[in-house]
Protein backbone atom coordinates (compact mmCIF):
# COMPACT_ATOMS: atom_id res chain seq x y z
CA UNK A 1 0.00 0.00 0.00
CA UNK A 2 3.28 2.21 -0.33
CA UNK A 3 2.90 5.34 -2.00
CA UNK A 4 5.70 6.62 -4.47
CA UNK A 5 4.39 9.07 -6.48
CA UNK A 6 2.13 12.19 -5.89
CA UNK A 7 -1.07 12.36 -6.75
CA UNK A 8 -2.39 13.39 -10.13
CA UNK A 9 -4.53 16.43 -11.24
CA UNK A 10 -8.26 15.47 -11.97
CA UNK A 11 -7.56 17.15 -15.45
CA UNK A 12 -4.34 14.39 -15.26
CA UNK A 13 -6.46 11.41 -14.54
CA UNK A 14 -9.19 12.02 -17.05
CA UNK A 15 -6.21 12.56 -20.15
CA UNK A 16 -5.10 9.39 -18.63
CA UNK A 17 -8.19 7.31 -18.75
CA UNK A 18 -9.03 8.85 -22.13
CA UNK A 19 -5.66 7.33 -23.57
CA UNK A 20 -6.39 3.88 -21.88
CA UNK A 21 -9.73 3.59 -23.16
CA UNK A 22 -8.35 4.30 -26.37
CA UNK A 23 -5.39 2.14 -26.46
CA UNK A 24 -6.30 -1.05 -24.00
CA UNK A 25 -7.85 -3.84 -25.53
CA UNK A 26 -8.63 -5.47 -22.56
CA UNK A 27 -10.95 -4.96 -19.23
CA UNK A 28 -12.27 -6.81 -16.50
CA UNK A 29 -15.97 -7.03 -16.49
CA UNK A 30 -18.11 -8.36 -13.34
CA UNK A 31 -21.49 -8.77 -13.92
CA UNK A 32 -24.36 -10.77 -12.07
CA UNK A 33 -27.25 -13.68 -12.49
CA UNK A 34 -30.28 -12.68 -11.72
CA UNK A 35 -29.90 -15.08 -8.27
CA UNK A 36 -27.47 -12.61 -7.14
CA UNK A 37 -24.17 -14.90 -8.51
CA UNK A 38 -21.19 -12.23 -9.46
CA UNK A 39 -18.86 -13.12 -12.46
CA UNK A 40 -16.06 -12.04 -13.19
CA UNK A 41 -14.20 -12.38 -16.84
CA UNK A 42 -11.77 -10.28 -19.30
CA UNK A 43 -13.24 -9.29 -22.66
CA UNK A 44 -11.47 -6.87 -24.99
CA UNK A 45 -13.05 -3.73 -26.10
CA UNK A 46 -12.99 -0.98 -28.43
CA UNK A 47 -13.73 2.85 -26.98
CA UNK A 48 -16.49 4.46 -29.49
CA UNK A 49 -19.26 6.75 -29.05
CA UNK A 50 -18.07 7.51 -25.62
CA UNK A 51 -18.93 3.58 -24.51
CA UNK A 52 -17.08 0.12 -24.58
CA UNK A 53 -18.19 -1.89 -27.39
CA UNK A 54 -17.50 -5.52 -26.46
CA UNK A 55 -18.22 -9.21 -27.68
CA UNK A 56 -18.21 -12.67 -26.00
CA UNK A 57 -20.45 -15.72 -26.86
CA UNK A 58 -23.74 -15.64 -26.56
CA UNK A 59 -24.14 -18.28 -24.25
CA UNK A 60 -21.22 -17.59 -21.75
CA UNK A 61 -22.52 -16.12 -18.66
CA UNK A 62 -21.30 -12.79 -18.85
CA UNK A 63 -24.27 -12.47 -21.55
CA UNK A 64 -26.67 -14.59 -20.05
CA UNK A 65 -26.43 -12.02 -17.05
CA UNK A 66 -27.12 -8.92 -19.11
CA UNK A 67 -29.96 -11.02 -21.16
CA UNK A 68 -31.43 -11.60 -17.90
CA UNK A 69 -32.37 -8.59 -17.66
CA UNK A 70 -29.28 -7.15 -14.87
CA UNK A 71 -27.51 -4.43 -16.82
CA UNK A 72 -25.77 -2.84 -14.33
CA UNK A 73 -21.88 -4.03 -14.88
CA UNK A 74 -18.67 -2.90 -13.40
CA UNK A 75 -15.54 -2.83 -16.06
CA UNK A 76 -12.19 -1.97 -15.17
CA UNK A 77 -8.37 -1.40 -16.88
CA UNK A 78 -5.40 -2.68 -16.57
CA UNK A 79 -3.58 -2.94 -12.91
CA UNK A 80 -4.79 -3.04 -9.67
CA UNK A 81 -2.56 -0.35 -8.56
CA UNK A 82 -3.19 1.70 -11.62
CA UNK A 83 -6.97 1.37 -11.58
CA UNK A 84 -9.90 2.87 -13.92
CA UNK A 85 -12.80 1.66 -12.80
CA UNK A 86 -16.11 2.33 -14.68
CA UNK A 87 -19.79 1.45 -13.20
CA UNK A 88 -22.40 1.41 -16.68
CA UNK A 89 -24.99 0.24 -18.35
CA UNK A 90 -25.10 -2.34 -21.11
CA UNK A 91 -26.92 -2.99 -23.93
CA UNK A 92 -27.13 -6.05 -25.81
CA UNK A 93 -27.26 -5.84 -29.65
CA UNK A 94 -29.51 -8.06 -31.31
CA UNK A 95 -27.63 -10.44 -33.85
CA UNK A 96 -26.98 -8.08 -36.88
CA UNK A 97 -28.05 -5.12 -35.25
CA UNK A 98 -25.18 -3.23 -34.69
CA UNK A 99 -23.61 -0.81 -37.08
CA UNK A 100 -21.18 -1.74 -39.40
CA UNK A 101 -19.45 1.24 -38.69
CA UNK A 102 -18.80 -0.02 -34.61
CA UNK A 103 -18.35 -3.53 -36.38
CA UNK A 104 -15.42 -2.35 -38.35
CA UNK A 105 -14.09 -0.14 -35.52
CA UNK A 106 -13.80 -3.35 -33.13
CA UNK A 107 -12.30 -6.18 -36.14
CA UNK A 108 -9.63 -3.14 -36.77
CA UNK A 109 -8.57 -2.43 -33.03
CA UNK A 110 -8.77 -5.77 -31.76
CA UNK A 111 -7.31 -7.78 -35.30
CA UNK A 112 -10.46 -9.80 -34.59
CA UNK A 113 -14.26 -9.86 -36.18
CA UNK A 114 -16.61 -11.83 -34.62
CA UNK A 115 -18.89 -11.32 -37.56
CA UNK A 116 -16.51 -14.09 -39.55
CA UNK A 117 -17.38 -16.62 -36.22
CA UNK A 118 -21.32 -16.67 -36.87
CA UNK A 119 -24.16 -15.99 -34.78
CA UNK A 120 -22.89 -17.15 -31.51
CA UNK A 121 -21.22 -13.65 -30.99
CA UNK A 122 -22.73 -11.33 -29.14
CA UNK A 123 -22.10 -7.17 -29.26
CA UNK A 124 -22.60 -5.11 -26.52
CA UNK A 125 -21.97 -2.04 -25.33
CA UNK A 126 -21.38 -0.52 -21.94
CA UNK A 127 -22.54 3.42 -21.72
CA UNK A 128 -20.45 4.63 -18.27
CA UNK A 129 -22.26 6.14 -15.12
CA UNK A 130 -19.45 6.65 -13.38
CA UNK A 131 -16.06 6.22 -13.64
CA UNK A 132 -13.15 6.99 -10.86
CA UNK A 133 -9.15 6.64 -11.62
CA UNK A 134 -6.61 5.94 -8.80
CA UNK A 135 -3.34 4.24 -8.34
CA UNK A 136 -2.21 4.16 -4.99
CA UNK A 137 -4.20 5.07 -1.25
CA UNK A 138 -3.01 8.72 -1.87
CA UNK A 139 -5.50 8.82 -4.51
CA UNK A 140 -8.35 7.99 -2.91
CA UNK A 141 -9.70 11.23 -2.48
CA UNK A 142 -10.26 12.27 -5.78
CA UNK A 143 -11.18 9.41 -7.54
CA UNK A 144 -14.45 10.71 -8.99
CA UNK A 145 -14.45 11.63 -13.10
CA UNK A 146 -17.73 11.10 -14.09
CA UNK A 147 -20.79 10.66 -12.35
CA UNK A 148 -24.60 10.40 -13.78
CA UNK A 149 -23.00 10.00 -17.41
CA UNK A 150 -21.53 13.39 -17.01
CA UNK A 151 -17.08 14.45 -16.80
CA UNK A 152 -16.89 15.96 -13.73
CA UNK A 153 -13.38 17.46 -14.93
CA UNK B 1 -6.47 -13.24 -29.75
CA UNK B 2 -3.46 -13.97 -31.13
CA UNK B 3 -1.60 -17.12 -29.63
CA UNK B 4 1.90 -17.13 -29.54
CA UNK B 5 2.87 -19.61 -27.23
CA UNK B 6 1.96 -23.24 -26.92
CA UNK B 7 -0.59 -24.14 -24.51
CA UNK B 8 0.53 -25.07 -21.16
CA UNK B 9 0.35 -28.99 -19.40
CA UNK B 10 -2.44 -28.95 -16.39
CA UNK B 11 0.89 -29.89 -14.34
CA UNK B 12 2.32 -26.62 -15.36
CA UNK B 13 -1.20 -24.31 -15.00
CA UNK B 14 -1.41 -25.96 -11.50
CA UNK B 15 2.38 -24.90 -10.65
CA UNK B 16 1.97 -21.33 -12.40
CA UNK B 17 -1.36 -20.95 -10.17
CA UNK B 18 0.26 -21.37 -6.91
CA UNK B 19 3.80 -19.63 -7.84
CA UNK B 20 1.09 -16.83 -8.48
CA UNK B 21 -0.92 -17.53 -5.36
CA UNK B 22 2.42 -16.92 -3.46
CA UNK B 23 3.85 -13.99 -4.98
CA UNK B 24 1.35 -11.63 -6.19
CA UNK B 25 -0.19 -8.93 -3.76
CA UNK B 26 -3.28 -8.01 -5.53
CA UNK B 27 -6.40 -9.50 -6.81
CA UNK B 28 -9.61 -8.66 -8.78
CA UNK B 29 -12.43 -9.76 -6.51
CA UNK B 30 -16.13 -9.58 -7.61
CA UNK B 31 -19.37 -9.29 -5.25
CA UNK B 32 -22.90 -9.01 -5.59
CA UNK B 33 -25.41 -7.12 -3.20
CA UNK B 34 -28.17 -8.71 -2.36
CA UNK B 35 -30.28 -6.90 -5.01
CA UNK B 36 -27.78 -8.30 -7.75
CA UNK B 37 -25.57 -5.01 -8.44
CA UNK B 38 -22.40 -6.15 -9.12
CA UNK B 39 -19.52 -4.71 -7.86
CA UNK B 40 -15.46 -5.15 -8.74
CA UNK B 41 -12.68 -4.12 -6.64
CA UNK B 42 -8.50 -5.17 -6.16
CA UNK B 43 -7.54 -5.91 -2.68
CA UNK B 44 -4.23 -7.10 -1.56
CA UNK B 45 -4.58 -10.95 -0.39
CA UNK B 46 -2.27 -13.43 1.19
CA UNK B 47 -2.23 -17.07 0.38
CA UNK B 48 -2.47 -19.20 3.56
CA UNK B 49 -4.50 -22.11 4.35
CA UNK B 50 -5.31 -23.03 0.89
CA UNK B 51 -7.36 -19.56 0.50
CA UNK B 52 -7.06 -16.26 0.12
CA UNK B 53 -7.03 -13.96 3.16
CA UNK B 54 -7.77 -10.51 2.44
CA UNK B 55 -8.65 -7.41 4.23
CA UNK B 56 -11.19 -4.31 3.52
CA UNK B 57 -13.21 -1.36 5.57
CA UNK B 58 -16.31 -2.76 6.40
CA UNK B 59 -18.02 0.29 5.31
CA UNK B 60 -16.88 -0.64 1.71
CA UNK B 61 -19.49 -2.41 -0.43
CA UNK B 62 -17.24 -5.97 -0.81
CA UNK B 63 -17.87 -6.36 2.87
CA UNK B 64 -21.52 -5.22 2.93
CA UNK B 65 -22.24 -7.45 0.15
CA UNK B 66 -20.67 -10.62 2.00
CA UNK B 67 -22.21 -8.97 5.13
CA UNK B 68 -25.48 -9.39 3.37
CA UNK B 69 -25.40 -13.00 2.74
CA UNK B 70 -24.07 -13.06 -0.76
CA UNK B 71 -20.87 -15.11 -0.10
CA UNK B 72 -20.40 -16.56 -3.56
CA UNK B 73 -17.54 -14.57 -4.90
CA UNK B 74 -14.67 -14.46 -8.07
CA UNK B 75 -11.58 -13.51 -7.99
CA UNK B 76 -8.60 -12.93 -10.72
CA UNK B 77 -5.14 -12.32 -10.58
CA UNK B 78 -2.67 -11.08 -12.85
CA UNK B 79 -3.33 -9.85 -16.29
CA UNK B 80 -6.12 -10.63 -18.96
CA UNK B 81 -3.97 -12.40 -21.04
CA UNK B 82 -2.95 -14.46 -18.34
CA UNK B 83 -5.64 -15.24 -15.80
CA UNK B 84 -5.91 -17.24 -13.09
CA UNK B 85 -10.18 -17.35 -12.12
CA UNK B 86 -10.99 -18.37 -8.95
CA UNK B 87 -14.82 -19.29 -7.80
CA UNK B 88 -15.10 -19.38 -4.09
CA UNK B 89 -17.02 -18.96 -1.07
CA UNK B 90 -16.48 -16.03 1.61
CA UNK B 91 -16.47 -16.72 5.36
CA UNK B 92 -16.18 -12.50 6.97
CA UNK B 93 -14.16 -13.02 10.43
CA UNK B 94 -15.40 -10.72 13.21
CA UNK B 95 -13.36 -8.30 14.78
CA UNK B 96 -10.90 -9.85 16.60
CA UNK B 97 -11.42 -13.45 15.71
CA UNK B 98 -8.84 -13.96 12.87
CA UNK B 99 -5.98 -16.09 14.36
CA UNK B 100 -2.99 -13.94 15.21
CA UNK B 101 -0.78 -16.07 13.20
CA UNK B 102 -2.69 -15.62 10.11
CA UNK B 103 -3.08 -11.51 10.55
CA UNK B 104 1.00 -11.67 11.23
CA UNK B 105 1.19 -13.07 8.02
CA UNK B 106 -1.18 -11.39 6.19
CA UNK B 107 1.33 -7.84 7.67
CA UNK B 108 4.49 -9.35 6.98
CA UNK B 109 3.30 -10.03 3.31
CA UNK B 110 1.84 -6.86 2.23
CA UNK B 111 3.78 -4.57 4.87
CA UNK B 112 0.61 -3.37 5.74
CA UNK B 113 -1.05 -4.09 9.00
CA UNK B 114 -4.97 -3.41 9.43
CA UNK B 115 -4.46 -4.03 13.04
CA UNK B 116 -3.09 -0.94 13.77
CA UNK B 117 -6.04 1.11 11.79
CA UNK B 118 -8.86 -0.25 14.66
CA UNK B 119 -11.53 -1.88 13.92
CA UNK B 120 -13.11 -0.20 10.35
CA UNK B 121 -11.40 -2.92 8.53
CA UNK B 122 -12.56 -6.39 8.74
CA UNK B 123 -10.78 -9.62 7.28
CA UNK B 124 -11.96 -12.51 4.99
CA UNK B 125 -11.15 -15.57 4.02
CA UNK B 126 -11.96 -16.59 0.31
CA UNK B 127 -11.79 -20.68 -0.13
CA UNK B 128 -11.66 -21.93 -3.74
CA UNK B 129 -14.37 -23.81 -5.19
CA UNK B 130 -13.18 -24.00 -8.29
CA UNK B 131 -10.00 -22.09 -10.01
CA UNK B 132 -8.99 -22.13 -13.55
CA UNK B 133 -6.41 -20.67 -15.84
CA UNK B 134 -6.05 -19.74 -19.06
CA UNK B 135 -3.43 -17.33 -21.33
CA UNK B 136 -5.14 -17.25 -24.40
CA UNK B 137 -7.69 -18.96 -26.86
CA UNK B 138 -5.40 -22.11 -27.11
CA UNK B 139 -5.51 -22.74 -23.31
CA UNK B 140 -9.90 -22.58 -22.77
CA UNK B 141 -9.45 -26.29 -23.25
CA UNK B 142 -8.03 -27.81 -20.03
CA UNK B 143 -8.86 -24.66 -17.95
CA UNK B 144 -10.39 -26.74 -15.37
CA UNK B 145 -7.48 -26.86 -12.39
CA UNK B 146 -9.68 -27.83 -9.31
CA UNK B 147 -13.83 -28.61 -9.49
CA UNK B 148 -15.64 -28.65 -6.14
CA UNK B 149 -13.24 -27.43 -4.05
CA UNK B 150 -10.70 -30.56 -5.12
CA UNK B 151 -7.88 -30.49 -7.29
CA UNK B 152 -8.43 -32.15 -10.95
CA UNK B 153 -4.53 -31.77 -11.21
Amino acid sequence: MATHEPARSPEQRKQDVLTRLEKDADAWIATASSSGEPHLMPLSFVWEHDSLLMCTRSTNPTLRNLESGNRTVQVTLGHTRDVVHITGTATVFPSGELPTASADAFAAKLIWDPRDSGPSYAYFRVVPQRIQAWRELNEIPGRDLMSEGAWLV
